[in-house]
Formats: structure tokens, C-alpha cells, sequence
């Protein structure tokens, strides 16, 4: 994996830049779909192609390894053949779905013991076994197994659990040079930096992160209940310290506000369920601003679900329709809400690097943030 | 509305046609996929035309009535111009959901009173109220308003209830003929025939409709429960009596095989929740018979869904993946299903057509039959 840094924005701290994968280039700033057990929510894989322009997905480890299980990716020949989708793909460890998701989970040094949300069975993750399990998802970008600490966190808490998150990211990367790929192309893995919101935590942890010299490093730990500020703070700090020359990846961010005043803070790749989760929910991300489509007030507004995306579902479906989808519990509604946000989504990310490129980042930025937080 | 009859088959009463309509022209006989409130369950109306290949779908006047109502589809322009669904649009009466849905409803001489399954609220339909509603909906092919029988019936509560359909269709015929199309286009009206299973009602209603001289007929009342061979010999009956050179419509039929063999009795137009709401439930119709993806033999099968049809996700998609999103419910599970299905009822009726084109349906239904019915 490369990553040709392309420009850097004057005023901020914007980059764009092209990271090349064995599955394809992917232009940063980029946003990833999540498609947690290796499908994007309510969206078929040619639609994220053509509509949604997406150009890497997310999968989730924890998921993929209770289902379908690995001998099943494995047979297939990986995600990417199992799912038919043959764009890069990057999988979250399970880390995060471990303590958010599992029952009686229980940490030690060795890894996490958790029981399956879906059947109560028992389950040992560790920092081997998760690299294990993503050679056989098979997807370009793998993360480190992590603990991500709740927020508020205690100091000695984030302290301790930062230090395991870093014992374990050694343990990770030894097997993961011990092991070979599975499918003939190669796999990166990417350390965590954890912290918690303790500057000399975060200061520490993209150090050690750092001197991994992986091939792109990631921000965990934010977007956890934090006020903004200081999430904005400890992403400014860590990017201050990963080096400029590999890709950065704020994990689980988020509104698209939170993702203009990142991308201003060095950072290349974020993910988020929340175009998705919202969109099934009604919330609208468009490029006049955010929308409840159940809204009484959309029921006989005909104009599209949003004229200003290029092509696609949101060029032809109207509001009106898509209130009416909603109202009538229809899936076509979450269907097309999911197309919109992500398209939304796609498109900011597209629009913020040519912004980038053009050296008037700081200022289209400005501009921008009144009207992605403006509720229509 | 014209209808041309371009062959017959030699051995059964199978036609090939083409329905010209003011929103293009249908090759019959035609599978017509439900979508009940303007949205066919779990598919994308570009998904419809490219993937499916349908020529004609349904709306339902109660449901549309309800939601969104007239007024906002008048104000839209129709239904046509409200879901983007730009090929011919059927509308069912609503006199089916009236009595299968509805609480408390109750039948005059006037009309139909009935209570909301949404929210309880009072409504009447009259065949009056019915015709102008169907004008607000704009489809190009609007229904009578009838009672539908529930099966078993009584021949007195048989013969009282046909009798009561005669008069109201009288009064559909009245009122349509009386009132213009709202949307510059013309609009069919279909009546149908009633009598249960009882051959001299069948008889009676059937030279009844026909004596409407309309621009097609409907055969209603059957597919409720009773056996296939009493559906089909009323069919027979039926098709016998109406019109030759008029569109036949047999509603809400039916399986795979019921439709081949209703093809060969005369009918040229179908429509069925089958394919989507057992799609929805992992039943699955295909070129090599009837699967249930969610059984555990599919965990490993990385063949396409059905490699037997043109193109379309159902080539695309593997049969270890979509049994994996029915396991994880995954809403893509959703989606795939439906568009299995229907591409397959489409494709049935389309090599039927080419079929009975070809002079040999007899020798051709022969060999599907065994095929379509075949649980895999």
C-alpha cells in the first residue's frame, strides 16, 4: 500500500491525497461506508459504486467472525469475492463491538472474553486471533485489536488501557509479519492511538503508534460522548504527531461537521453509521442542509430529495415521495434515505478535496458548516 | 386502450399479445408485480425496469387512498408522477382490502363502510367514490369495485353478493364513463367477473362483464383458499365466455405453476405477492426450482442466486451470501430476494410468450412444470 500525499491546504491542515491498495486507488479525504457484517444497510454494491461513488467499505471483525464465520470467507476466497465487492475494503478489529455489543465480556492480558450477542456462545478474542481472522476476511486495510475506553474515563483507567492497547499492538503486528495474506494481495495494518481525552495520554500513544511505521495510522477512542472541542483537541494533538507521510483514519466520526474540521486537521479516512443509522431513521444529510423527512411539510414537496447531488436516486425520487415511503413503512424508504446520506456523504468528502487541491479549503469550509448544520 | 392478438397456441388456449396503453406498450401474458402503496416492497423502481424487466405494475386504491391520498397525488399529478414509475400502472378497487384488511366494515346497497387498519378513522366506498378515486390515482387500467368472496361461501351468499357486484359494476361503468381523466391520458376500465366456484354464476358473471364491452376483463374470487382445480375450471369456464380479442386478468394468481397453467386457459395478465413477500421470507422461485435460502445447505454454495436468468443481481449475488443476509436480517436480503423473484416471474412469462409464439406452449409448460415445482 502507497499514499501519494497530492496537496495541503495553506490555511489548515487539509490534505488530499491517493492511496493505492491491491483493490484499486482511493482518492483522501475519503469516507467509508460501514457494511458491518459485509453489507452496507439497505444499499446493493452496484449502488454504492455508481450512485454512491463509494471508493472503500468498512466490515466489521466481531461480526464477520460470528457470521458467516471464517471457514465460510475462506471458502469463498474472502470478503471481497463473498460479498462481490471488488473495491478495497477495511476491517474494524472488533474491539469496539466487543465491550459495545457482547455480553459478560471480560479483559485480560491475554485478550477479551466475551459472550455472542446473537446466541450467548463464549468467545476468546486476542490480539492474535484477530489477525488471524482478518487474513481471512482478507480485506486491504486490517486494524490493531484494541481496547476503546468509554467516556468519561478516569485517568488511571485510560492510562492502563492504553498501555494494554499498546502491549497488544506489538502483539499484533508480530503476528501479523509472522503470517502470510491468503488471498495473493497484500493486507496493512494500521495501530490505534488511545488516550482517552488526556493530552499526555493521546501524546504517548501516537508516539508508540508512530514508531510502528505502519502503513497508516488510526484514531480510536473519540466520538464516544466527548464534547466536540475536545475531540477536535486530541485530533489536532495525535495528527500533530503521526507522520505527515502516511494515511490518518478517525475511526467512528461522524456528523458531517465533525468530518469538515478533521479533514482541517490532517486527517485522510473516516467511517461512520451515522448516513446510514440516520437515513433509516428519517434524518436527511443534503447539500441544503438536514432534513426529518416524516415532517409533515415535505408530504407535498415535490422537488428532488437532493438537486444537489450529481445523478442517482436523489436526482429522481421526490421528498414527497420519500415522506410518503416513510410514513407507509415502506423498505424502498430506507433504501433510498441510505442512498442520499451516503451519497451526501461522498459527495462533501469529494467537494472538500477539490477545495484542498484548489488551496481554498479554509474558506469553502466556512461556508459549508452553515449549511451542513442548517435543519431544513 | 388496444389490444392485439398476435398468436394462439394450437395445443392450449395459450395467447400472445400487446397491450398498448397511453404509458407504452405491454407484452402479454404479463406478470404484473404489487406495489400495494406505490412501492413495490424492497425495490428500486430503475431496479424494476433494468433488473426485473416488468412492463406494467400495480397500485391498490384502498391503500393509496389512505396514503397518501388524493389530494397529494392529485397535486403531484398521479401516481405515475409520484413514484417515478413512468410504463403502465394497474389499480386494484380496494373492494379486496376493504373486506381482508379493514375492521368493522359493513356492506349497503350504497357501498362499502369500513374503519382505517392504520388508524381506525371511517371511510365509504361507493362504486362512485371508487371510480373518482382511481381518476385521482391515474392508473391506466382502473378496476370495478367489487365483493370478493371469501371461500368457502354458501351458493345463496354467493349468488347475493355476484348480484350486488352486477349492480355496483353497472354504477362504475355509469360513473367512469361520465367523468374525464385528470391527466390528459386515457384511462381502462376492467370489470370482474364473481360467482365463487358455483359454474352458472361463474356463467352468468362473466357473460355480465362481457356485455360491459370494455377494454378488458378481470376474473376475481379465485386464489382464496380453494383447490387449484376448482381455480382453474372456473378459469376455463371464465375465459370461455369473455371476449377473445379483450385482455384477460386472472387477480391475485398465483404460484409459478398456476400461472403456466392459467396461461394455457387463456389469460394474459397476472399479479401475486408471492414472489415478493415469500422472497421476504427466504422462499425462493428460480429457473431450477424452489429454494429456501435460509436452509443450512446454501452456507457454502458460492453459485449465482439463479445463473438461469439474463443478467441482473440474481447472476451477480451468490447463494452463500444472500443465505448469510437472511441469517444476519439484513434489509440487502430483502432487496435480492424480491429481485430474484420477480426477474423470475418475468422470465417465465416472457419464455411463455416466445413459447406460444413458437406453436409449441403445450410441449414447453410440460417440462417447466416439473422444473418450477421442484424444491431444491
Amino acid at each position: 500500500m502507497e499514499f501519494e500525499l497530492i496537496a495541503t491546504d495553506p490555511e489548515t491542515g487539509a490534505r488530499a491525497g491517493l492511496l493505492h491498495t491491491a483493490h484499486g486507488t482511493i482518492e483522501t479525504p475519503i469516507f467509508m461506508p460501514v457494511g458491518t457484517v459485509g453489507s452496507v444497510k439497505a444499499v446493493m454494491q452496484e449502488q454504492l459504486k455508481q450512485d454512491v461513488k463509494a471508493q472503500i467499505i468498512l466490515g466489521n471483525t466481531y461480526h464477520l467472525y460470528l457470521r458467516p464465520g471464517t471457514e465460510i470467507l475462506e471458502k469463498a476466497g474472502g470478503l471481497h469475492k463473498f460479498n462481490g465487492w471488488d473495491k478495497p475494503i477495511l476491517t474494524d478489529s472488533g474491539g469496539y463491538q466487543v465491550f459495545s455489543l457482547s455480553a459478560n465480556r471480560k479483559l485480560k492480558e491475554e485478550g477479551a472474553l466475551f459472550q455472542s450477542h446473537i446466541d450467548g456462545s463464549r468467545h476468546l478474542f486476542t490480539p492474535e486471533s484477530v489477525m488471524d481472522i482478518q487474513r481471512s476476511i482478507g480485506a486491504d486495510i486490517v486494524m490493531a485489536f484494541d481496547e476503546c475506553t468509554p467516556y468519561p474515563c478516569e485517568y488511571n483507567d485510560a492510562k492502563k488501557s492504553m498501555e494494554m492497547t499498546h502491549r497488544w499492538l506489538a502483539r499484533c503486528f508480530q503476528r501479523f509479519n509472522e503470517t502470510e495474506p491468503k488471498y495473493g494481495y497484500e493486507q496493512s495494518l494500521f495501530p490505534i492511538v488511545q488516550g482517552s481525552t488526556y493530552k499526555d495520554l493521546r501524546i504517548q500513544s501516537a508516539e508508540f503508534a508512530a514508531s510502528m511505521e505502519a502503513d497508516g495510522n488510526a484514531i480510536g477512542g473519540l466520538s464516544v460522548g466527548e464534547p466536540e472541542q475536545d475531540m477536535y483537541e486530541m485530533c489536532e494533538l495525535v495528527t500533530g504527531i503521526l507522520p505527515k507521510t502516511k494515511p490518518r483514519y478517525l475511526m467512528g466520526v461522524g456528523t458531517p461537521w465533525n468530518i469538515l474540521e478533521c479533514i482541517g486537521l490532517g486527517v485522510d479516512m473516516f467511517d461512520c453509521v451515522m448516513p446510514t443509522r440516520n437515513g433509516r431513521n428519517g434524518m436527511l444529510f443534503t447539500t441544503e442542509g438536514v432534513i426529518n423527512i416524516k415532517n409533515k411539510r415535505w408530504a407535498d414537496d415535490f422537488s428532488p430529495i437532493d438537486a444537489g447531488l450529481d445523478g442517482g436516486s436523489s436526482n429522481t425520487y421526490t421528498k414527497a415521495y420519500l415522506r410518503h415511503l416513510f410514513a407507509a413503512q415502506e423498505i424502498l424508504g430506507l433504501q433510498l434515505a441510505s442512498l442520499q446520506n451516503l451519497s451526501f456523504y461522498l459527495h462533501l468528502v469529494k467537494e472538500a478535496r477539490k477545495h484542498i487541491i484548489a488551496g481554498d479549503y479554509g474558506k469553502w469550509r466556512r461556508e459549508q458548516m452553515e449549511i451542513v448544520k442548517r435543519r431544513l
